[in-house]
This record gives C-alpha cells, sequence and structure tokens, in this order.
C-alpha cells in the first residue's frame, strides 16, 4: 500500500478501479488513522537447505492488524546459484530476487495510488538491472563491496491521464516504498546461529 | 558464493561435498584472481502488472564470466498484497521476498564455506523475522520509516564440526553476503519511468 493522501487536483474518485478496492482501501486508512497499533506488522520466512547453495523458503505466516495471518497463494519459493557459480540453477540467486522485490513494490503502489486518484491504468512493466562485481564476496578485493554497486528500475506506464500525472504516481510510489527505502538506506539485520555436532 | 580465502586451522580438504564441487569452486576463485573482469555480474528481472496489488516478475538472463546466461530453473515470480492490505494475495508481498533473498544468500554461502573447510553438513536451517510499521507506507507518520525496522536471522546449523566451527561458519558467510551488505549499508536506486496516455 502507499500513500494516498496527497492533495491531487484531480477531484478523489473514491471507486474500485485498476483492480483496487479504492473504498476498502481508504477505510483501512481511517481504520489506522484511529487505531495506530493495527500498522504493526511482522513479516517471517523459513528457509531449509536442500544442497550446495540451493535452499527453499516458505513464506506462510505473518502478523497485523491485531492479529496472526497466512498467506493463500504460492508461498514456496527456490533460490540457487547458476552452472558459472558453481551451483545448480534451480533458481536464481539470492540477490535476483531483491529485483523481484523493487520492481513489485513500486509496482503495487502504482496501482493503488493510481486507484486513489481516479486514474485508470491500462499498462505497467518494468525492468530491473543490478550492478555487482563478484570480486567482493569472492573475497578478491578489499575495495569491492559484497553487493549491488547500483541498481536502475525502468517504468513504462499508461493510463488515462497526462504524462505528468502518470510520472507523479510513480513518483509518490517511490516516496512511498518499503522496499526502495530498506534498499536504499539499509536496515538492522541480526544474525544468530545455534550449531551443533551431528 | 562466499570467501574461502580466509586462513583456517584445519587443512583444506578439496573434496565435493555438501553437494559443492569444491575443486570447481576454488578453480572459479582462481580464474576471477587472474582475470578480475569475469567478477563483472549484470542481474535483471523484468516485472509486469496484472492487477490491484499483483505482478509478476521473470528472472531470465544475467551476464557475468564474459558472457550471457539464462537462467534454467524457476523464473516467474508473482507477489501481492494480502486480504488484510486490501490485496487479492496470490503471492507474499514484495518485502517478504527480501527475507527469502537474506535467509537465502547466507544459507548458500554456509554451504560453499563449509565443503571449503572440509565441513559436510548434515542441516541448515533459518527462520527471517521483520518487523515493520506500515504507518510509514501509509502515510499516516512522518516519524516512521517506510521499510522495516529490523530483521533477524537465526540460523540452526548441523554439521561434523564442533560448534564454534560451524559458528565460524556462518559468520563468514555473513560477512560475505551479498544480500546483507544491501539490506544492511543499501545502495544506489535510480527509478525512471516513460509514462503515456493511453
Amino acid at each position: 500500500m502507499s500513500n494516498v493522501q496527497a492533495v491531487e487536483a484531480k477531484p478523489r474518485e473514491r471507486v474500485a478501479m485498476n483492480g483496487v478496492d479504492t473504498p476498502r482501501l481508504f477505510a483501512t486508512l481511517d481504520a489506522v488513522k484511529a487505531q495506530p497499533e493495527l500498522a504493526a506488522f511482522q513479516f517471517r520466512a523459513t528457509n531449509t537447505w536442500i544442497s550446495g547453495t540451493h535452499s527453499r523458503s516458505r513464506i506462510e505466516a505473518f502478523s497485523g492488524a491485531n492479529g496472526e495471518h497466512r498467506h493463500t497463494g504460492n508461498i514456496q519459493f527456490d533460490a540457487d546459484h547458476p552452472a558459472v557459480l558453481v551451483g545448480a540453477d534451480h533458481a536464481p540467486t539470492p540477490v535476483e530476487f531483491l529485483l523481484h522485490a523493487i520492481a513489485a513494490c513500486i509496482t503495487s503502489g502504482i496501482g493503488n495510488i493510481a486507484a486513489a486518484r481516479g486514474v485508470r491504468l491500462s499498462e505497467v512493466e518494468s525492468t530491473v538491472e543490478g550492478d555487482i562485481d563478484l570480486r567482493g564476496i569472492l573475497g578478491l578485493s578489499k575495495d569491492v563491496r559484497n553487493g549491488y554497486r547500483e541498481l536502475r528500475v525502468h517504468f513504462r506506464v499508461k493510463g488515462d491521464a497526462p504524462p505528468e500525472t502518470l510520472q507523479a504516481i510513480v513518483a509518490q510510489s517511490k516516496a512511498r516504498s518499503a522496499v526502495f527505502d530498506v534498499l536504499t538506506n539499509g536496515t538492522t539485520v541480526n544474525v544468530t546461529a545455534d550449531c551443533a555436532t551431528a
């Protein structure tokens, strides 16, 4: 979800569009405004190593809005390294899921914000590129970081509004994207382990 | 892949184990040492909006090691918002894919580093939790960030080595994780858009 509070030139049409239940979106905003504790969410995943660089995550349950919830859609995702990186290529690499996350996050915001602003979308497509020098993770250079040097996300958006209105929707979605915030500003990541000889 | 260059107390056994082709892993390291340009990789994704907050990414091609490559495993991944966030729950949310990425990245490193150090693993499991206050993305508070406040990754590792050796493998994998670097330090993310009335 994304900010739909901004002042708009066009009168707000609170009708469902773009597959977004816009009235319920505004009702949700009002509910959280009245009860801020509804906004405290915890997302979770479990991961099991399979072999080599291949592992499988399950993304099943999360809490928020004062309750526990379970996903009903696809919840199982693999990751692996490709052959050129000595893996078996059962699935994309972990770093590629960051590309999926940023594209999907900004896209979902575009859907919501367009609906909130009464703009009907006909197409939203994006490409993401990430440049990485693997000498970092290979431990071959102290001057090279482990992660991406840069990501580029390019959108192609079509809708029943002037191009500048569509640009403003993309800009607002970026400004309210949870994944954009984490990928650009970073966050605290605590890693712990229980280890046993077996 | 992760750093296998560190000095080790245990003599290195360059035999395949844990599903890792250890000799080829070391050969890859030697190749990149000799030709650093082989380490320049670019990962890519394309995403298409479907409806509402539902979109689909394809992670097909990438470049690196002086060539173009295509994944052979599963390459298509959806994302959506759950019902409680006014979505249709076709798949997990974009922010949950960050949890998959961090768990899978450190796990693949554990597999590689253990093999490089001659440690046979029997189990690697992890849980990831991410705390997020959705007042940020909902635009309801200027004091709340959009992204996760904190992530916690907890591993359970079993292998044929003392617990402290296994702990050191987890620590080395974290120290060389591309996803850990991006999620903790952030990176540059450029977002652009072509917009058209249609």
